[in-house]
């Protein structure tokens, strides 16, 4: 299993498409969308599911909490079916986010990586997306990494979502 | 835990996102769509995995089966977990497909519903959605529930997503 | 050209591709989100471009109306230079709507079709769909049609898209 | 008037929504996609539309090129109507296609800005998007520029969208 924490806009799903192209087995990539495309659309917005601040930052609710912690048993599950699995996510609450996942994965290794993308460049590539809200890439960029360790990092602030995938895909056995 | 099996185009999805809307509490939604989005895009396309016939016809190989047999594990794992589940299928194997989530949900309540589509109707339904590969709701309309089981069946022909939706949240406790 | 009129989720857009299954010419299709889609990023959001309230009501600003008009104009030009083109609208102005596309479509021969959906039904499918601002459907659904002219009227509140289209094909000469 | 010209996967899209960002008025942002999107399903995949080559290629067929002249004609007007227009464009023929939009264009003061990536980085990219038929990238990257003239020229290769866009902003008017 490998784990890619880092903000909005850093890179993570490109480089997550970028291994399943360059690792020689199938692999399975789940990100924090995955979750939330498949939350009612109620929750989206609502002091019980999940919200966006003007100002991008992101609030989540105690009911998200919940089906969040029944997702990353899931995907623990499947990791311990024999999948191999990408998790694409951002640990908005830090070293608590990255407890949640290694709880649920205790037995599976993991490969725990940073993707780091410095706070300017994040936001001019947000801006280039067009489809995110403005201003998360900027409130993410540095947060999401404080007090959580990684096996491995990467930047994307001058690198390629490929040059990344390959430095992570050698540290894959 | 709710299965939702019908063909393309009969409108399953659109029962799922109403059923998320009128049943109270919160459910996830996930799809054959979630699972072949979280494929290599090389697997979509190739012999091992999954092919689109010019006629619409689906054709899975050896390496989907091996990614969906733990993918199953996995949905059943967030529904012990606590998550209430909606899971909208296509049972392209029949009787096959639906035991292989039979057994996977040992031990966990399951609705199962099937959602019927005149040919016809879903045909012209996928031509006026535009984003699907012609033929599929044909080919499929009739042949997913062949051998199969149901607790509850709709048929979105003549009856709108919403009815139909209302009806099933009627059977869930 | 044919333009066809109706509120959000009174089914315009499967209207819209059915007609260019069933005509024997090709026929291009453009709608208001093919101009809000064109739009800055910004001018969603703002006063001076498109803003959607809490209700699903949609109010347009001095700048989105100047872009409009030189759309209109371009959409005008593309029939002149001979494509055959369907445009699904949404007269949020009513008549003063129907007016801008009238004055710019001088000497086009133009069918003029209403898209009448049962508000409680279009309100349902806008659930369904689960990508529209609940409410939008409801606040338009009589709202766009008052004081407009049409050459003829289908509703989709019980007739699938194909047999909407199949109508108004047999007004196309 | 704005005409972006670039292969796939070079940048261009990103590049037209910082353009939007940055210059002080409105401008809207009109693709090859927006036209293909507008036409019959059935002519994406047919002889006499627009068909992509297992490798990558695009070939567009008669009725295309006709439909493709009206839209061009149209765009044109839009701009002669007062709208600020970036063009984001895939040149297949060369100096064929700028001179089908130089010919509509007369009379419209317009900036040709050649968006160039290598090949490789680009091919790269199309993986890291994964929704793109892959092959497109490392067919067009050269190909779409020879013979055309322009007045400006950036590289996606070593440079950010935002930088390439500030790059363009600085040479209108």
């Amino acid at each position: 299993m490998i784990v890619l924490n880092g903000g909005s806009s850093s890179g993570k799903s490109g480089i997550a498409r970028c291994l399943q192209a360059v690792l020689p087995d199938p692999w399975l990539t789940f990100g924090t969308d995955t979750l939330v495309d498949a939350m009612p659309a109620a929750m989206r917005a609502s002091d019980a599911g999940i919200e966006f601040a003007p100002d991008g930052e992101v609030v989540v609710g105690p009911e998200f909490r919940t089906l969040e912690a029944a997702w990353i048993e899931g995907v623990a599950a499947m990791a311990r079916a024999g999948a191999r699995v990408i998790v694409d996510e951002v640990f908005l609450g830090g070293p608590a986010s990255q407890q949640r996942w290694q709880k649920a994965l205790d037995g599976v290794r993991v490969l725990w990586v940073g993707v780091r993308c410095e706070s300017a460049a994040a936001a001019a590539r947000e801006v280039a997306r067009g489809d995110r809200v403005v201003g998360m890439a900027a409130s993410q960029a540095d947060l999401v990494h404080r007090g959580v360790f990684y096996d491995l990092e990467v930047d994307t602030t001058r690198s390629e979502s490929m040059e990344c995938a390959r430095t992570i895909a050698a540290h894959v056995e």
